[in-house]
C-alpha cells in the first residue's frame, strides 16, 4: 500500500505491506485523514519518530477477526493503545500509560496511508448524520472537547483563548457553546473571519487586559502566547496549557503562588462527546478545511500546512 | 508600645505609638505571635515593607468600636485585608484584592507588638479549648488546609509531601488526617523525629519513585523540591505549589501537557477549619515550639528562626 513514510526529519512517498491487524486489532481501510501540527512537530524533528505518520483519521474496518460486527462500519478511533496491565491501565488512564504506543506518534504506524491497525477497543463507530469531512476532525475535536472535562466553565466565566490555529478554532467554538463570556486572541486574518462570522469577539493581542480571565487557554504553542494568557488571568484563575512546544519556559512561581494560580496541562480528549457535538452540527468543521489532496500528494500538503494561517488540510486516502 | 521595626533590611526593636484603630477595626492586645518563613524573606528584603513586622498572632480585643461583645474576647485574624468594593472582593476573594493590605506584610503594621489593629471582620474569636500556644498556630495551619479547599484528597491517594519545615509539619498532619497514603521528604532529623512520632512515613530524597504520587505538595521552598515532586508525580497528577521563593524556575511545558499535569498555587487559607482542628486536639502544634522568647528580644528570635531546621519561635508580646 501507499503511505507518507517519515525518516530522518523527511516525508516521502513508499510502498510498504498492509500492516498486520495483531489479536485484537481491526485494519481500516483509511477515508480521510488530517495534517496536525504534532505531524508538523515530528517532521521537524522535536519529537523521535520513525515509520508512518498521520492520527487524525476516519475509515471503514476491513477486516476484525471476532468481531464480525464491526467489518464494514465507519469509524474514529482513539490514538493511545496502553498496554492493558499497568496501574495507569487498570485506573482508567491507558492515554497515559507508559508503555503506550500512539497512532503515527510513538511506536505504531499511523493513518497517512491506505490502511492502519489499532485495538477493536480503540474504535468509535461513526453515525451517518456524520460525513467524513467532518468525522475526521473527532480527533482534534475530542482534544478540545477535554478542557470541559478538566476545568467546569459555566455562562458566568470569563474566559481567554491565545491561539486560533487549527485546534484552537475548534477550542473556541467548544468554549462558546457554554455560553461563558469567550475572547480570542487570533493572528491571521482567516482566524479572525471565521471567529467573527461565529458570533465569537476578539481582544488584540496588545489591549487583553489584565485581571479580566476566570479561564485563560493557551494554544498558540508559544512562550508569548504563555505569558499573554498568564497577565490575563485574575487571581484564582485557571490556566489551561492546550499546546507543547520545544525547549523549557521560565516561570515565576511565587506568582503563581501569590495570586493562587492553577496551570492544567491538556492533551487528548473523549471521542464521544467530539462525535455528539459532530452529529449534531454543532461544530462548523466545514468551513476549517484548507484542502483535500490525494495520499500521494502528502508532502505538499505538509508544506501547505507549514504556512503562516493555514486551515486544515486534508489527504484522501482512497 | 514596643514593636519590630523592619527597615532597610535590618530588624530593631523600636517605641511607637499604638496603632489607631480605623472606623470598622479593631485594636488588639497580642498575646503570643509567630515568627514565619514569609518575616524571614521580609528581613532578606526579598518583598519590600517597612514598618512593623508579624502576621501570625493570638490576642485580646482591647476595643473595637461599635462592637462591644467584641471587647476582651480572645481571638485570632485573617492578616488579608480587601478594599471591598472591587470584583474580587465583591465576589468572595478579597485575600486577592489588588488594594489589599496585609497584617505585617503588604501596607499595614504587623502583629510583632504589644498592638495591632484589623477590621473586625476579620477577627474570629478562640473556643477556651485552644490555648493561647496553640491559637498562634492558626494562620499556618490554615494556610495548610487550604490544600484541601483546592485539592480533594482522599484514602484513596497516595500523597507526597516535600519539605517539613514548620508550614510543612502542619501540612503533614493536615493531610494525615486524611488517610491518605503520606510520604514526606523531610532534610533534618529533628524533623524526621516528629513525623515518626506521628506515625508518618518519610521517603529519602533519592528513593522518591517516579509515578508513584496522585498528588504532591511542595513545600521546601527551593527549586530541587519542585523537581523532586514534579518528578514523582504520576500522569494526571496534581502538584501544590505551597512555598514562594525568589526569582524564576524553568520548567518544561510540553512534559506538563503531555502527562497532563496540575499544577495549584496555594497560599493563605480558611481559618475556621483550622480553628476547629486545633480545638478538637487533633494537630500538634506543642512540640513545633522550638521556643518563646519575649518581644524584647525579637531580633534573637529572628535569629533562631534562621538556622537549618528550626521549628517554630514564638514571641510572647503581653
Amino acid at each position: 500500500m501507499q503511505c507518507l513514510w517519515l525518516e530522518n526529519k523527511k516525508l516521502a512517498l513508499r510502498q510498504v505491506a498492509r500492516p498486520q491487524a495483531e489479536p485484537g486489532e481491526a485494519l481500516v481501510r483509511v477515508h480521510l485523514a488530517g495534517v496536525c501540527g504534532t505531524d508538523l512537530q515530528l517532521l521537524a524533528g522535536i519529537y523521535p519518530f520513525q515509520g508512518i505518520v498521520g492520527h487524525e483519521f476516519v475509515g471503514v474496518v476491513e477486516r476484525a477477526d471476532g468481531h464480525a460486527a464491526l467489518t464494514g462500519q465507519r469509524v474514529v478511533g482513539e490514538i493511545n493503545v496502553g498496554c492493558g496491565d499497568c496501574v495507569d491501565c487498570r485506573q482508567g488512564r491507558s492515554r497515559h500509560c507508559a508503555q503506550r504506543t500512539v497512532l503515527g506518534i510513538v511506536g505504531r504506524h499511523g493513518a497517512h496511508a491506505h490502511y492502519l491497525a489499532l485495538p477493536v477497543d480503540n474504535l468509535i463507530p461513526v453515525p451517518d448524520s456524520v460525513s467524513d469531512r467532518a468525522a475526521v476532525f473527532c480527533e482534534p475535536l475530542a482534544a478540545a472537547c477535554q478542557i470541559l472535562e478538566q476545568v467546569p466553565v459555566s455562562a458566568q466565566d470569563r474566559v481567554l483563548l491565545v491561539g486560533a490555529g487549527r485546534l484552537g478554532l475548534l477550542i473556541a467554538q467548544v468554549l462558546a457553546r457554554t455560553g461563558c463570556t469567550l475572547r480570542v486572541v487570533a493572528r491571521h486574518d482567516r482566524q479572525k473571519d471565521f471567529l467573527r462570522q461565529q458570533g465569537i469577539a476578539l481582544f488584540a493581542e496588545d489591549e487583553i487586559p489584565s485581571r479580566w480571565a476566570d479561564v485563560a487557554v493557551e494554544a498558540s504553542g508559544n512562550c508569548d502566547g504563555f505569558h499573554s494568557a498568564r497577565g490575563a488571568l485574575r487571581p484564582g484563575g485557571t490556566l489551561v496549557l492546550k499546546s507543547t512546544y520545544h525547549g523549557k519556559n521560565e516561570i515565576d512561581f511565587s506568582s503563581l503562588v501569590v495570586d493562587e494560580i492553577t496551570l492544567i496541562g491538556s492533551r487528548c480528549g473523549p471521542f464521544r462527546p467530539a462525535l455528539s457535538l459532530l452529529s449534531q452540527g454543532l461544530i462548523d468543521t466545514e468551513t476549517l478545511i484548507e484542502d483535500v489532496l490525494p495520499l500521494a500528494q502528502g508532502p505538499a500538503a505538509y508544506q501547505r500546512a507549514t504556512q503562516a494561517g493555514a486551515l486544515k488540510l486534508l489527504l484522501d486516502c482512497r
